[in-house]
């Protein structure tokens, strides 16, 4: 068969099957994968290297599907090249239960990279695994030895080119020239509303050329010319590549084609009979793959094999050239790090969580030679900068402290990215007000099973004279809703270290810490693997003579308030316990036993937390705590305005007890 | 005094200022206004068209410190030209109680326009205020008669820059044409953690010149400069006008002065000597304004009630001509509506909410002929098109439906400043999970006091296929814990036409309504002034005889699965009360009597929402809803699966009775 009708049957076999599954599922999006099945043969078949019976493969390339709604050209190339994804997956399309999901999830299907869906997300998260590929290649590859070599590739459409998040990872990823990232832009003129003109009219060749990309437009329709743009994406290796593909949204649609009536629903019956006449597919069986077209996707598995078994040999080489380069580098992208690695330091003095954190990752960086951190412009306050291992720049890959800029959100994605990426674990911090800049990030990690470590400080009104529109009031508890996420807010130096014990050794639910500005007296145990934070929730003060009157509940910088509360109540003959709850849902997983005899029922108990009550009713029926914005003003004043005081506490756990009804 | 001698004056003035109230607070961000002074002064004494007198006269220019941690640039700038803040007020500058919070608060201080500080808010929300300013002055203006034309003014900074809403807001600006938007870039090349080359190199012009700006570039230290490249961007009335000022971060400190140790803390008594040395400013006493500093600024009074007359003449002239543009306008410019703007449809049949939303927008349009609103690229799935009106583009001004394209993150902010801007009142739509895209723009307009009602629709699994990327499950929690945000999710189209009406008549707090993409059956009352659902939370049905044994409080789509529930119960002979509780902060907000007598403490409760059961437990102690992430599935099976069904309500209920315990 001539290569160019081969071209076209393979690009066609992608619309058939997107075009079937989306009309069988009566619910999807067939207009993006039939316009942009032609790119993603030319990417797929010439260029991309991947072994479909490994999905793991480690030095594969990776391949984003940023415009997730268009999942069944993913789905369809996954099932073509041979990966674990059934033709029967396909005809589940958008059902419970299959691994095909209305938009991609890397939880659930193999080769799939990561959840897309949520515009712009694929995007940056791909300048993080370009990042993570940059920084392991500086750092392993030897001369003659190239253990680590792979390109990030994606396809995006105009909506991810229109989210924020996109112009930030954009502009971090031209900074830092990141060569091995290309991206095909899907340019077909339409979006959900019409055409793109109604709110799209911007030179974005011009915006990307102006933030230090390579840039190219072709004829997206044309296999080889895309196809000899990636060629030329891939020369260039100073700058990352943005590829303006013009596409048709829906190709091969009499009716619709080119219209955003293709964009977000099956094309019905008719047009479907239609759109395959015109395009010479076979009406049935629906699901129609061509011998010839499984044939030639099928390659890929030979190739895949051979590509993986090459490297396989390169890294057995480099094991005896190199055995303690290979031996950290074989630890990191199996998710280990070295058994020393929680040798947590121990805190004595008054410290600020912030501060304390940044001792621990400073004492850790060390051991785990592919830790790697950074901050959104706030290294100084957030504690992030691992001192004596440099900063990652264009011409310092190997530094392990990274520059993200003012870009909160491009910076979580991008950890997110370089955590997917494996073989390094990286974190990230600005103040936990700004999470909402990140949050949709920090969803997804939490979604995708990803466990990347958010570093959140100036955590409370500590904060101080910035006041509200710097002041987490709501933050913590905004978190801490979300699925699968570890809100931890420890109550010392020791507690910080307990936490990032947690957040370290998490397989695959991502933490938020929530830090003080402000120090905190040392109230906890050292963090040895015994502390009792690592159950979440623990007693940290019993009332002198045992009986129980009152349960006090607090965490971070109020456990200090808390256990001085306590002393107060002794002297009016109430016996207070004191609750260190770092991390909620931590404790929430602990056995029930375990949970009611930290807070018993019945037991009169009064939450403690600078921040919103939010969520706290299902610990504490009553509250010291802040339902509105906080103020500009000192620290300690504003406690002591809020009712963060020994006295208002005492005041509210006496509420609680059977002699104030008296 | 030659003009230049002055102009110095002026600045160092205000140079002056900034360090004696960072000095003073021990706290604060000199650097800044040290930098920019001389950018104020030409703008604030050469084009700035303002009343000191009158801080809200309606056709004054708009002036944003989107860089709000320069925040006694601007309250220097208040003081100096004649605004309600005096001196004493600067020297309790970050204190508690005072009005010169440590960012900028429009809520607290007068003459500033809106709280900054979160870098992206202050660019973006001002878009939104030149569009209100297009849109008004399209609208209103006649032949002869001109009563709307004033121009939006920010500084920004490199760190708004950065950010990715910026770059939404720059797109849509640039798409939309706003000659009257001019931003003056402080282009200081430090942020936070030093040089902007350790993470921003990238072409800021160029990345501007193809988001269709006109640009500009000019010494900031210069007066005559910026003023000159003022009158060029004013000249410039096809595009925005971005004028990039170099200038020396700290200007003036002979050893802080252009590095970051400027940014964000006190001088230090030894170098702000040396400093006011340096620049020829008495060390005492501190605060020092020279009478003709005073004088030269304050003319800002006269030229302002003389604007102010000017403008009330032209206003009684156009009132003459046009009686019927006046009316309406001058009803606009008070924020009120007609009489008849609460005519709301009402709904008997089945219907989603997201569509009776629709028709309630549709219905009032008419009557309220400043009511704007559009959607993210999401026109037709969140029903915000208001179909008689037309589309607002650069040659449609007057158009009242706006496509702001995938930046949901924009469109808040600028929506927030259309509101604040007044004579508008917009509102914008996405899905609920996009919240988490636009949530600081959220925040933001609940601290302000800012009504904007944010139309979140598809606000539950029953968005069904796209699947766990796309279903929110904490968003109604995350959003519930923001102070002074009303969360609303109505349960039929009755009680979402309610929900418009608290939405509308809102002075202050903005409103997001959580919408359903399915239909729901009609089970509330029409939606008159006294529809229960305006107390937040209301009995909707009652056993039949009367006895309550178990409460079901639901909301949204599931208050027609508690009505069935209540049926089931009744065949078991358990008497169950169903209580509707569209939102939970206007309920709160009722008095102890009435909240005790929809949800009388001791009768067990069970609450039901397709959501995170996070923030239920104040409300009920067993709970029907979803603490894990959805799926793709139809819309029928997930319910079903995560057991939105009358037989584990039914189930759940049972627990709670104590013959389930016997």
């Amino acid at each position: 068969m001539p290569s160019a009708t081969l071209d076209t049957l393979l690009v066609n076999t992608i619309r058939g099957l997107a075009m079937d599954a989306v009309q069988a599922a009566n619910s999807g999006h067939p207009g993006m994968p039939m316009g942009a099945a032609p790119m993603a043969v030319a990417l797929w078949t010439r260029h991309l290297r991947h072994n479909p019976s490994n999905p793991k493969w480690f030095d594969r390339d990776r391949f984003i599907l940023s415009a997730g709604h268009g999942s069944m050209l993913l789905y369809s190339l996954l099932h073509l090249t041979g990966y674990d994804l059934s033709l029967d997956e396909l005809r589940s399309f958008r059902q419970w239960g299959s691994r095909t999901p209305g938009h991609p999830e890397n939880h659930l299907t193999p080769g799939v990279e990561m959840a897309t869906g949520p515009l712009g997300q694929g995007f940056a998260t791909g300048v993080g695994m370009a990042i993570a590929e940059r920084f392991l290649s500086a750092t392993f590859n030897r001369p003659g030895h190239v253990v680590v070599d792979h390109h990030t590739y994606a396809i995006v459409s105009d909506g991810d080119l229109m989210e924020g998040i996109t112009n930030e990872a954009a502009s971090l990823a031209g900074h830092l020239g990141l060569g091995k990232l290309i991206y095909l832009y899907d340019d077909n003129g339409i979006s959900i509303d019409g055409s793109t003109k109604l709110a799209f009219t911007e030179d974005v060749l011009g915006r990307f050329d102006a933030l230090g990309w390579h840039t190219d437009r072709v004829d997206g329709m044309d296999v080889d010319a895309v196809d000899q743009a990636i060629v030329r994406a891939k020369a260039e290796t100073g700058r990352p590549s943005l590829i303006a593909c013009r596409t048709v949204i829906g190709f091969g649609s009499p009716n619709k084609g080119g219209t955003e009536k293709t964009h977000g629903s099956p094309l019905g019956e008719e047009e479907l009979r239609l759109t395959k006449e015109a395009l010479g597919i076979p009406l049935e069986p629906r699901f129609f793959v061509a011998d010839a077209a499984r044939e030639a996707f099928g390659r890929a598995v030979s190739q895949g094999e051979a590509a993986e078994n090459e490297w396989n040999e390169r890294f057995a080489g480099y094991a005896t050239a190199h055995p303690e380069g290979a031996a950290i580098l074989r630890r990191a992208m199996a998710g280990d790090f070295a058994p020393e690695w929680n040798a947590f330091p121990e805190f004595a003095d008054k410290i600020a969580t912030r501060a304390a954190s940044g001792k621990v990752l400073n004492a850790i960086a060390p051991v785990v030679p592919t830790l790697l951190g950074g901050s959104a412009d706030l290294a100084g306050s957030v504690n992030t900068t691992l001192a004596a291992f440099g900063t990652f720049q264009q011409d310092s890959p190997t530094g392990r402290t990274f520059c993200f800029g003012v870009r909160e959100h491009a910076m979580a994605a991008a950890l997110n990215g370089m955590n997917l990426h494996g073989g390094v674990r990286a974190y990230g911090g600005t103040f936990l007000i700004f999470s909402d800049y990140c949050r949709p990030a920090v969803r997804l990690a939490a979604l995708m099973g990803c466990p990347t470590p958010f570093v959140f400080t100036h955590d409370s009104i500590g904060l101080g004279e910035d006041g509200p529109t710097h002041q987490p009031v709501e933050h913590l508890a905004a978190l801490r809703a979300i699925p699968n996420l570890h809100v931890m807010r420890p109550a010392d130096g020791n507690e910080t270290a307990v936490c990032w014990r947690m957040a370290l050794a998490s397989p695959s639910t991502p933490c938020a810490l929530a830090l003080t500005r402000q120090s905190l007296s040392s109230t906890t145990p050292p963090p040895g693997a015994d502390h009792p934070a690592l159950r979440g929730g623990y007693v940290l003060a019993e009332p002198r003579d045992g009986r129980v009157d009152v349960i006090l509940v607090a965490t971070g910088s109020e456990v200090a308030l808390a256990l001085a509360a306590r002393e107060a109540l002794a002297k009016e003959g109430i016996g207070a316990r004191v609750v260190s709850m770092p991390c909620t849902s931590v404790f929430d997983g602990q056995d029930s036993a375990y949970r009611q005899a930290v807070l018993p029922q019945g037991v009169p108990t009064v939450s403690i937390e600078a921040a919103s009550t939010f969520g706290w009713a299902k610990y504490a029926e009553a509250h010291v705590g802040l339902d509105r914005f906080g103020a500009s003003a000192p620290a300690e004043r504003l406690f002591e305005e809020f009712g963060f005081t020994v006295e208002n506490v005492v005041a509210v756990a006496r509420g609680l007890l059977p002699m104030a009804n008296a």
